[in-house]
């Protein structure tokens, strides 16, 4: 079974435990993600671009907890509509090689406004 | 190789390719994800919870590609990071379990008001 | 004086009394602005649509904290980069005017999908 | 009139022109405002600390169209709410300048965490 898998498995036992399925529709779930990747962002909002690279390790353990939420709520919500993570990533990788050739785009900031839109 | 390894050594090996890790400081990184998510959230917007869990077609994949997009910035973070996303997504299950035991968090709304912070 | 330009003053006094400005790029502003809407829309995360209209007295205390917060966030921004906020709503009032005429987008959740982008 | 209760009462009857009151939840509003905060944060993340504080003029307009989107549905919310954002404005400055006092903060990146909470 795969990460992703073994995850959603976990979850989906851990709400049905405490009967919190009644709160968890997708668009309940996805305001969910958005809360916990607000408190993420705020741990780097203060550091230089060089300091978020060598967090502090009070501030890697905050990280590290928000980097666990933003991807639990992310599998809980996939796993509402199912959607398939590992395969919706091949599929957009795969449109992200097409629409960013490496040649053209290499080291450009300019052209890389919105890399993944 | 677990799911998230392979991800990000396919994200690692696109990012080097067009010579991108320049811009990808955790901090740029978890900007890029926060405004992936915003996208992923304003798909859900106007809809009611129940219309949320039945989206039509074009919304259906428009949320698939933003939730690979939130899934490859969060790996890409993680990975600056070193940090082990399954391995903190098993710890911070471990803590929920004992900030809310399933008998007495059961159904509840009111106590479950910041589920994962 | 505007109530925009009352509370950029303030904001900039502040700011100043703290020595704080040298933190408040508009890149970091931004950030900030995107942490204390995760915590708004946390408050609002598990209740229905109705009861996000009448909150409890402690929910709608947390929630008036965080509009505070982010209008305060939004000023600074606009402030740093010169933008004057009374008059980019005016424009894009305009804009969504033209946008969304009136007749024609009456009462339609479809069409009305992405109202302000 | 003030600035806020301008634009609340130019949004208003916006709305009303439209008949989109019935989309408009507070919920519904939190969720356009983090979609909004996340397009907004997307115009800085590949910018350094620097280049954000002297955008080029297309970015600039992109930004200020979005510090505008982000203040208007801010002030649909607060309206929803009857919330008063200049006094909610006012008295979380007041509350920030008892919990961040001048001489004890001043200059200070690592107790200026959180500067809002």
């Amino acid at each position: 079974m795969s990460d992703f898998q073994t995850i959603q498995q976990a979850l989906r036992r851990f709400t049905d435990e405490r009967d919190w399925a009644q709160f968890h529709s997708p668009k309940n779930l996805a305001m969910a993600l958005a809360g916990e990747t607000g408190e993420l962002v705020a741990n780097f909002q203060w550091l230089t671009e060089a300091q978020s690279a060598a967090p502090d390790a009070a501030t890697k353990q905050a990280i590290r907890e928000e980097i666990a939420d933003v991807q639990m709520y992310l599998l809980l919500l996939a796993d509402k509509l199912d959607i398939d993570v590992a395969q919706a990533v091949a599929e957009k990788m795969e449109m992200n090689a097409r629409k960013y050739p490496a040649p053209e785009f290499s080291g450009s900031a300019r052209k890389y406004d919105r890399p993944a839109d």
